[in-house]
């Protein structure tokens, strides 16, 4: 069996829907405590307007502090939504970026002010320099499985696009259930199209959000069709825009929980990211969600006593 | 593909973990509610100790109030530890009840104050008269996957106590991870050693818990292995003893938007759930853990409209 890969989006996709912000210190630190913990693709920041999306701002402060601080560095990666932002890129750069589109035209509309035909049009800038510099590109595609503006969203559609993304350069697709509508046979549904379009399984990720709780049974149901990269944030950092008060981003001690415990996980720490979770919830001063932050792992090392009252 | 079936605990396996109580009144409109929305399988409540389990109080109030306000039986059941609680059981009866066993020695000593051998000894006195009576009955087997107290369990272990329930007469039995530390794999690995021992899988029930976030996974597994009888608690209802804070039921509102996304489920009106969960959640004084609860059900009849700010 594959082993599975987690890329750790908290900093970025978890932060930026958060209404608190942290500062670059506490950022940094959560880098390197990811690392420590044995994560090895992480997702440090946005090179978006701060206005937009102030949560990201300082990301060339954190970049610069983390480059400084660890020798590590394939995995790192950063998000860019244009020209400029790849101009930023180039002051600290990893080796990695992401680009983002949507499957579907409203969203794109509302989200990054284009038609999906104009944000390839965006993209093909950014790949191309990109392409030159030798740095690695990884493309999202959000609302694949439902919009909150236009509803369901057509597989085939989505097929179409990730095609496209990965004709566009993207060395890897990673396919976004961005409100959290999926549901394990609508993500089987989807992967099986893809497969019998011949794109290989290793060059797709998949980004669930745990607003309904299906999370985890869909990325179950995707690494039994055969993905094993799956994008996750820490402590399931990141709400909703479309539900207040629901949750976003699925957990990544539950994810890690439910691999490690099957045998498909074995170099992360999980008890770090549980210590890490911690802090960040200390930060944001808030609970976060994950059920494995609060419940801790297992086995513990040491059982209850049945004489002691629980 | 076979229909799914709710068995809803939440009255019962629910509160009984919940620190505040409700009255009868809220558990009886609580029933009524269920049956609305399309549940047919509900445990009323326990016929137990109202010290040991002061949330039980008032059952025969409850089941009888039930019955006078609903022609409807089948489907109901109540829990009942012993000889004693099969008498108060018979001053109102429903077609079926209950009966736990546990996996372990050291949780069945510290549940129930009695070996497993001693439990099944109880059990045997219950089931004889309830044979005569012609009341169905249904076995729980708690901690197949893990123990608070032994650790890791032994699944040929439970293999034969499911067996032993089923020989004792019980119709059902539902395999318990009351810690909520299964993953799929160790689901589908105990699930399997059941069919290799012939044991058909419409008379086993799966009861997961989502202390570790793993329930819906566990689930679909288990689903995917040939079990459609899943126990499922309103709201996620019930917390867990051995982790404060933490989740304990896996939510019936998540479990059914999962499969009624997937066509396995037609006939439940979840919002008339979620609607029920608002009011639980008044009662208790506290807001109930399941993600459909919050983020609402999907899709929504009217979808948003970009120029809007969401």
């Amino acid at each position: 069996m594959k082993q599975i890969q987690i890329v750790e989006v908290g900093l970025r996709d978890g932060l930026q829907n958060e209404k608190s912000m942290i500062g670059v210190p506490e950022r940094v630190q959560s880098v390197l405590e990811l690392l420590a913990a044995g994560l090895t693709r992480i997702e440090l920041g946005a090179y978006v307007h701060p206005k937009r999306v102030p949560q990201m701002a300082g990301t060339l402060e954190v970049v610069n502090e983390v480059l400084a601080k660890t020798q590590h560095r394939k995995g790192f990666s950063v998000l860019i939504p244009n020209d400029r932002g790849y101009d930023d890129f180039l002051r600290a750069p990893v080796p990695e970026i992401a680009i983002f589109a949507s499957a579907t035209e409203k969203f794109s509309q509302k989200n990054i002010n284009c038609s999906i035909e104009e944000s390839f049009e965006r993209f093909q800038v950014v790949v191309r320099r990109a392409k030159k510099d030798k740095i690695k590109v990884r493309g999202y595609l959000s609302m694949c499985f439902g919009c909150p503006y236009e509803g369901e969203v057509d597989p085939k559609k989505v097929v179409g696009l990730v095609q496209r993304l990965l004709r566009l350069g993207c060395y890897e697709v990673s396919i976004g259930d961005t409100i959290g509508v999926a549901s394990p046979d609508g993500v089987i549904r989807l992967i099986r199209l893809l497969k019998k379009a011949k794109i290989p399984m290793n060059r797709i990720a998949g980004h669930f959000h745990d607003t309904r709780g299906t999370a985890l049974a869909n990325i179950y149901a995707a690494y039994r069709e055969g993905i094993h990269i799956f994008d996750t944030s820490l402590g399931g950092l990141g709400g909703c825009p479309y539900a207040p008060g629901a949750s976003g981003n699925v957990s990544t001690e539950d994810v890690v929980y439910m691999f490690q415990r099957s045998g498909l996980m074995k170099k992360i720490d999980l008890q770090k990211l549980i210590d890490l979770n911690k802090k960040m919830s200390v930060w944001l001063g808030k609970e976060l969600p994950s059920k494995v932050g609060k419940a801790g792992t297992w086995p513990s090392h040491q059982h209850l006593d049945p004489s002691s009252s629980a």
